[in-house]
């Protein structure tokens, strides 16, 4: 396999990275955050969550922020449904978002833990979401959590999550994602896990979603992408830790990633200091100090400096 | 190239990183840690400086720390030493270590600002420090300094470094350590350098020092890995910044690369749990939280749990 010369990214530090973060962020905040990220370039932004508010109320805000933020036009806004209920919400707001992201766990325990149902009944419902997310004209993009290993259960087989891959690809889904949940993946296993998925699963766009709990978050991405996957999801300023273990970090911070890509030559679209900016802008509305590397170090500079 | 399937890491820790430390370590706590490490299952640990005491007061202790740790008898310990008057002192010191390093910055500006000296003037210093080293019967481990790039001057050509490298080696050096001093490199050059390097210089061990500047530092190791070298360098804790950028992270850390490396089936001949303890234990004896990932969140369980 070459080494694809270009990828997407999609930026999901306004759902998956603010979901976990303790305080409330102030609506007025998100939607700022948000319009930063598209001035950057990202031509993909996971935006809001349809789950109940009771359960994450950090993003009881959803409509509010679809309807209030000012990205460009050729931005495709990704939202998140769990269920069918899930879903006829979100479909409330039908022109405000293109793709809609739905999920299972690969794992029995991590399902039951995440929303207390077994993967058959997950996929059960799923099956039926899929079908009238594609009828809605919607694009479709199916995540399989704990894909590289579950906290509780150890080792989740290959097979299994390619043959929940395949099931959600029948069911409509153009785009399938795969979750490093509580960061357990390798580079080596990376790659070995990518090339088999690009090759079962044709037609299909296949992302990688890896975690940096164990600070091998861009090895494994480095990894998927010598295998041919060109689609990767990351969470501006590293944003959105993890419960799994107790503390870690979450994603893979958007602006390392983006820039170990442009330094190998590979095209983002982005406009790294633009990332930057944004991720050092979480971090003012945080409060907090954020784990990204390149908040801190910034873009490389080749330029030759007086000295 | 065919993956290695074990590798040596050595423990810079102890010099590289508690030398850039703002506060002064008690050398009661550098031994403590030192012969912590020793227990983890280093068998290569750098452990001292002859650098003048003025210059970098926290490692003024190096002889009382050398003449005080214990560690197994099969550990091979390292000191550095910036020139001749270095070594005069460090060989007061004979059966105390094993292993010397000497150095130079690929690139005039680094070097300068280092040393100030030009590449020139060091490395007819160095040229009489490794045979002096040899000499003596010990190994001389030559470290470049900015090999995949510089903060002042940009870009730094293969050729160059490894030109330096091929001098190091006809000087005596068995050992050549490529350093990303201010975490230049990313993985498809590190691809591209090791594997350039491990043919150039047969005969001689190629070792990686990264740094995880921009958070790529694991990705690095993985592409050097994968182009056949078998030999790095970390620092347990992530210890040790780096001026340039101002506030930035420096050395990866041991125990997240020994995490990957381990998922990988690749054999360290480590204790992973015994890293993580050191790290942890300087993390206490530092009194502020450490950039390490592992530190949080452990070694992977890959046990089933009941739950």
């Amino acid at each position: 396999m070459t080494r694809p010369t270009s990828v997407q990214i999609r930026e999901v530090g306004p759902r998956d990275g603010f979901q976990n973060e303790p305080e409330s962020i102030p609506t007025d905040d998100k939607v700022r955050l948000i319009n930063s990220l598209g001035r950057a370039g990202f031509k993909r932004i996971e935006v809001a969550s349809f789950v109940r508010p009771d359960v994450i109320p950090q993003l009881a805000d959803g409509v509010e922020v679809l309807n209030r933020i000012d990205v460009p036009a050729d931005v495709r806004l990704m939202v998140l449904v769990p269920n069918s209920r899930g879903l006829d919400n979100a479909l409330k707001q039908r022109d405000k978002f293109h793709e809609v992201a739905i999920f299972v766990s690969a794992s029995e325990t991590h399902n039951k833990k995440n929303v207390n149902r077994t993967v058959a009944e997950s996929m059960a419902d799923n099956d039926v979401i899929a079908r009238r997310i594609v009828a809605e004209g919607l694009d479709c993009a199916a995540v399989i959590a704990t894909s590289f290993g579950c906290p509780y259960e150890g080792k989740v087989e290959m097979t299994r999550v390619l043959d929940l891959a395949e099931r959600f690809a029948e069911a409509g889904a153009t785009e399938l994602g795969f979750g490093d949940t509580t960061g357990m993946c390798n580079p080596a296993y990376a790659g070995d896990f990518f090339r088999a998925a690009i090759e079962r699963l044709p037609g299909v766009e296949i992302t990688a979603h890896f975690h940096n709990t164990r600070g091998q978050g861009l090895a494994n991405a480095y990894a998927a992408l010598e295998a041919g996957c060109a689609s990767f999801e990351s969470s501006f300023g590293e944003l959105g830790g993890c419960p799994v273990p107790a503390g870690s970090t979450g994603n893979i911070a958007t602006e390392d990633l983006v820039s170990m890509f442009h330094e190998m030559g590979v095209q983002t679209g982005l406009d790294l200091e633009g990332v930057i900016a944004s991720a050092r802008e979480a971090q003012a509305v945080l409060g907090r100090k954020l784990t990204s590397h390149s908040i801190i170090a910034g873009a490389i500079n080749w330029a030759p400096s007086a000295s």
